[in-house]
């Protein structure tokens, strides 16, 4: 019989099941109240208009090439479209610069296939989205740790990412109510990190999952709208690639995604497709288009609504029921809210003890470090709790942090 | 300005624009009778099939889980329904051995990702699927040639890789009505296959795209098949992993194909799915399902009838115009046909003539084989064309080809 393990290469042994998924589950337990899921509410998904354009295309002209092969960078209306949002958000870009994927996920895998090779360095906040990292390590990079705003220089990078066997490749990172901690990179902090990539001389890879979801606050300019404001214009000069998602908006179930940089970069994500699963679904990438052309605003104002609702709704009860020493973000979009327990507090056996007796869910923090710190940290969603669930999940959870604190 | 190409991870130089992709444009010239695009004939696609199941999802209790998250290792009810068509061909196998994939070209990137560390050979046939070597190439590996039935000592393999800088991992093959050639491998060739598989203790990639469209002769098993004979029935002690498609049966724009193998193999690729792209479109899945339930044995006849008259039109024209030198295969099933012209003669050189005087689109050969040889090689698709183009074009062919010899 095969000696399977032996004949793996070796980035297969980075490949490992993420707790995360495995909490999802509990989503289904009726007892648990859950923030762990970092999903969007399937209640509002624009079902209708999804219904009626699916319809539509099965008795419009496009059937044939609805079901049909296509090509790999993506279905042209969409992409025209996506180049009229972005110039809304500062950001001027030709169809030859965008690029659909299925979900912003497989942007990520993609990148970190173009950029990394074992032993290079990808620059990472800790924390950052755990997915990223799933996505990455396929590739076998080294992480340092990336400070928006922060003092550490150029050479340290270099010096570090030399030592662990090869150079700095991008720096990656959600600059809006980042998956986990629900924070934003302020202006300054963008500029700053623009410094930092030119002065590196590598890429930038903008996470913008999120963007959209702002509640409350004035808009950033992207990453890559600062960087087009520095050059004067030229999307084809910039290292900044912008990765964007339908998931959280429209609806995660039909994979489609975006990304948007430089042509340079473009054409080799598309080759890279071409290899690695020709393109994305045709007929999801046409009903996306339409489903956005009509209504992608009256959509995103309708989630904003009711997110933002929770998020208060969740602020209010982690400051009614949370004791002394415990903090927390105060997310101005997005989905997640950070907890910080006090030091010492082990956020995976507070979920142990949680589930047999507060019966809440969380993700503990851990799994979103590349350096496995932050044990006494915790990530809780509020996007799929309704008001009632919040409080009591919440007054749960602060007893039971209450009772861990005193003993 | 960044200098990307000092950024790139080396494996992205393996990523180049397939020709194929580009004669493919030529479909839409309709000045060009084409044989070069190996898709389905969109006129056979279930539209109406499919359009029923959409609107049975909008209007059903299933509709929020068609939009949302789901689970990596795909639709267990799609995973379901495979295990009963695998039972037909003989291959017992339970949903946790089957994997949902966006169509079977991820299935081959995934394969080329958890086997093939850089300079690890993989055998291919000269000539294969170009499909195959460009999913490979990203994994950086050495080619070398299988002839199924051939007489090539694993030795030689052995000493050849480790020549080349690593061992060999994997022989890819399709055994039936395989793209380009149209050939198949018999019994005896697969049986052979799986006794130099064992003595290298390496994997089999079976790429069974084409499979269901056998026109005539008997049904050989799949190599999986012929290898649970000899083990007695335990999917889980298997080396072979076969890689199927809805692409050429139902629709290739939803992305949905499959795998079935060792489960072992199996849990690696859906943590590895998980990792590059979470999913397949969970929509997608579930329409695929709904149709193939319903109607696939017939959908599948439909094609089969078309197909076969167009392959039998294509051959009884090749008797009729082609000049002495010129021979072809005699495909049971499948999209194509193989030709071989007078050595000395230029397939790519041919295509530029043909373009400007026969006005007729085929593939040059050569870009089938890892090594660059088959310059004398053609490959002509049947599926689209009806008996008119086909008589016209080959008979247009054949004339260009006759003058060419003369000359």
């Amino acid at each position: 019989m095969l000696d399977w393990e032996k004949i793996f290469a070796t980035r297969s042994s980075r490949m490992r099941a993420s707790e995360i998924r495995e909490l999802l589950k509990l989503l289904d337990r009726p007892d648990i109240i859950s923030f762990a899921g970092g999903i969007p509410d399937p209640a509002l998904f624009p079902n209708e208009e999804f219904q009626s354009v699916y319809s539509e295309i099965f008795s419009g002209p496009t059937v044939s090439a609805a079901l049909q092969y296509s090509v790999s960078e993506g279905y042209l209306p969409l992409r025209r479209w996506l180049a009229g949002e972005m110039a809304k958000i500062g950001i001027a870009a030709e169809p030859e610069n965008i690029f659909i994927t299925s979900g912003s996920q497989q942007g990520l895998d993609y990148l970190g296939k173009l950029f990394l090779s074992p032993n290079d360095t990808a620059l990472v906040t800790w924390p950052t989205y755990l997915g990223a990292l799933q996505a990455f390590n396929a590739y076998e990079p080294k992480y340092d740790q990336l400070t928006p705003g922060g003092n550490r220089t150029p050479e340290t990078y270099r010096e570090a990412a030399a030592e662990a066997g090869g150079a700095v490749k991008f720096a990656y990172l959600s600059a809006d109510f980042s998956n986990p901690t629900g924070e934003t990179v302020d202006r300054a902090g963008r500029e700053k990190l623009l410094d930092l990539a030119s002065e590196l001389d590598i890429a930038i890879i903008e996470d913008a999952a999120y963007q959209s979801l702002r509640y409350d606050g004035e808009a950033i300019p992207p990453i890559l709208a600062l960087e087009l404001e520095r050059n004067g214009g030229d999307i084809d000069k910039t290292r900044t690639i912008y990765c964007g998602s339908f998931s959280k908006t429209l609806a995660p179930g039909l994979r489609v995604g975006f990304m948007v940089g430089n042509a340079q970069v473009i054409r080799k994500l598309v080759l890279m497709k071409q290899a690695a699963d020709l393109h994305s679904s045709t007929i999801n990438q046409m009903a996306i288009c339409l489903v956005a052309e009509r209504g992608f605003d009256a959509q995103v104002g309708k989630i904003k609504a009711v997110y933002s609702r929770r998020r208060d709704c969740m602020l209010a009860a982690l400051e009614k029921y949370m004791p002394e020493g415990v903090s927390w973000t105060k997310p101005e979009g997005g989905m997640f809210i950070w907890l910080t327990l006090p030091t010492g507090m082990d956020g995976a056996a507070l979920l142990a003890k949680s589930l047999e007796t507060a019966k809440v869910a969380f993700v503990p923090g851990k799994a979103f470090f590349a350096d496995g710190s932050g044990a006494n940290t915790l990530r809780m969603s509020f996007s799929c709790a309704n008001d009632d669930m919040i409080e009591q999940g919440i007054s749960r959870l602060g007893t039971l942090i209450r009772s861990e604190t005193a003993g």
